[in-house]
């Protein structure tokens, strides 16, 4: 502690929002110029910023991380209100200890088997034979078909749909024959899945994300696929069908990956990257485009259609040693 | 008016489908060619089209724009029936006004606040504490989060989630600690938005989706972002965290920004771009290459793979005053 | 048969996990390694493979197919369970056969009508006056908007939004005033869509999507587009308004087609394909780099930026028959 070894805070704000009781941090230097003008009443940073910090000055390593735990400890999520709402609907076959709480409209089907403390949001579905670890949290409106697996401590989003049916069919032309999805879907510990995201259930084996898996909104888990421990995958990513990911892989926005790919341990994929092969290195990998001026990209973009013809031609005329001249 | 004034209509259609009283519109000149064998009751038109038109035509500067005004006129709403329906779960210390409908399986919890003619679809859930101004209509299976607050005669689509949790989380290697999401989003009056959309809630202060703002399907908003008035995005875009988007952008389909960006008013994005730095003026921008046949595609994506490596061979052999002849 | 022919089997499995009564099949030859070690009681394959296989062999020209109908009779669907669930909600003038299932939580409207032997998921919402055919099954909520008309043996999953309204808005600057969708929606025999995938309705004629057709999740069908027979269209992939896709086209994952276009039959679009013009030609199409190493990636999208500048330079510095060297 740097500054008033006294100073209380009873909230948290921005560098720029904070006032008197509301303690800040500064995690993104990009933030720093807005540190000498706080009116924060405290705030969490480096050693190599206190000197900057008007107010009294939490130091430490990691200021985010340390912001995190003090805003949980500050602002607790609302704890389970034990008890069936009335209007849910719990099979009589469904284990639903006395510590959780099943809210309005929610059902709760036969052989279910909810953990202690865990909460089903309201109109959540929680399908025949699933099992849903202790501490873990349904949001509003989720969807857990039959036999899934959840852990402990998991935070599911609005909207999630966790168990659907893989994309399976075969050709016969012209028709496509359903292929029945058998496997499941087996999520660890501590995951959190965001709103609207998807993650079908295995035409065979099991669908699996691992221990401490982050996931965005409106992300697309296809059958077959294994998430490593720790991977964090944000909004409108996607991996197709049969493919591993690795474990502390990142995933930026709208990061997609075919099926039937290896990636390794610690990759990251930047914003609208496509995967298109397997990656075996560990390393930060591109593959968008940036916007530029409509006229601008048009002319780059006519060029690229005829990129290999071009490079063609200008190799063969400036091969090395010919002669160019006309004399 | 051109033609037979006392022309009456009751119905729309399509310059090929209308027939006898209904009303047909030409705003695409594309659909010119069909204008010369409708059999619409009338068409709605600028004036350079009313000599090609063989039936009476309503003139008008923005057909499109009448004709929106015509097709309500003709075919309003289904009007809201107020009540709220036995099977529908309100808290007590809810407050819904008589003139509002709460439809079947609909869940409106503590501390909610609808305005006056109000529409909560079937199946949606209303969070405690929300907010939901005059006139506003929630599609069936809509969630309103935690404190969200929305304007007047909005439009929510099924589906659509607000106020989920924003994706932060910060790294203390393998895991990541969880950073509550402790503000609110702010919706005002006339927004729109389409089906499965999400907008997560701010991580300290509140997402904002200004008056008039249109979104369609499947669309994303991170937390901390601001979209400003009258701003049109179409089906898949989103936008991540802390970026500001002016007013009235238009963004084409599957549109993607990147974080902490800012994005000028009156920024034009066509279909598929992905935005990766600020934007600072007005006009039109692109950034995706259309398919070709996927020889012709490969050949120059290999071409590309080396891009930067033949473009200095080519530039040394080539530089201006270089002998590159044997001689 | 080849081997044992009274080889009796009573599950199914991977060339890798089955064992004793379990059947596999072959039909990725890059999976070809694992048959050699595979413990299953039989495996089905083509011809050319069967010297290979260490275990019964039932030969077939399409063993995925046959691996499909296989897995069906030895692991058929949940039958439906005739009858309304007391927590459901229908309205006295919808007609339900008794054959039909309704569960718990749903919502059947009035003047929809359900075919024999219907399934409709928990909090799953009928809209007024659909109509759905002969064993189509909904998952748990799912929603069919009003009028919205589903044919027979269709599967819907989870979250699945059908008949929203289209994005349809005319230009009033600033304001856009809202076109009312007033068109439907029409959905054939035998389609299947995924979890979470929007199909708005009709501006003024209908949405179509032909028999056969299969959906995987998160996919985007705009108003007034046609999907033809037996297409398939991966997750992430989307249409917008009022183009036409042809019969027994291929969409790999993520990919996006703009509005107003006319797609051929017998189209294949690879993943991540952006499609900006109408294709007249079956045959396949590509449009997406993969990712790089982000240096390479990065020098190389720098070249790109000013690819058309650089082209023009070198074209002129290599022109035939102009003198380049000093002399």
């Amino acid at each position: 502690m740097h500054g008033n070894k006294g100073q209380r805070v009873q909230a948290v704000g921005t560098l720029t929002g904070a006032t008197g009781r509301a303690i800040s941090f500064l995690a993104n230097p990009s933030y720093r110029r807005h540190l000498a003008t706080t009116r924060a009443g405290a705030v969490i940073l480096e050693e190599r910023f206190v000197a900057d910090c008007p107010v009294p000055a939490l130091i430490a390593a990691n200021p985010y991380a340390v912001y995190a735990r003090v805003a949980r400890f500050l602002h607790p999520p609302r704890a389970a209100e034990p008890g069936v709402h009335p209007s849910a609907s719990v099979s009589k076959d469904a284990v639903v200890p006395e510590s959780a709480q099943v809210c309005a409209q929610a059902v709760v089907a036969g052989g279910a088997m909810l953990g202690e403390s865990v909460v089903i949001g309201e109109g959540s579905v929680v399908g025949p034979d699933v099992t849903v670890g202790d501490g873990t949290r349904l949001a509003p409106r989720v969807v857990l078909m039959d036999g899934v697996r959840i852990g402990k401590r998991c935070l599911l989003h609005s909207g999630v749909v966790v168990g659907s049916d893989g994309f399976g069919f075969a050709r016969e032309d012209p028709e496509w024959i359903k292929v029945p999805q058998l496997g499941g879907v087996v999520i660890g510990d501590d995951v959190e899945i965001g709103a609207n995201t998807t993650v079908d259930r295995g035409a065979v084996e099991d669908t699996v994300i691992e221990d401490g898996v982050k996931m965005d909104n409106q992300v697309q888990i296809a059958h077959n696929v294994r998430i490593g421990a720790h991977t964090v995958m944000s909004a409108f990513s996607g991996v197709a069908g049969s493919t591993r990911v690795g474990a502390r892989c990142l995933f930026g926005g709208a990061v997609v990956v075919v099926g039937h790919l290896t990636i390794c341990d610690d990759a990251v994929f930047t914003f609208r990257t496509a995967v298109l092969r397997s990656i075996t290195e560990p390393g930060t990998y591109s593959g968008t485009l940036g916007a530029e001026k409509a006229g601008l990209w048009r002319r780059n973009a006519a060029r690229f259609r005829t990129l290999d013809e071009t490079m063609r031609q200008l190799r063969a005329r400036t091969k090395p040693g010919r002669r160019t001249g006309g004399d």
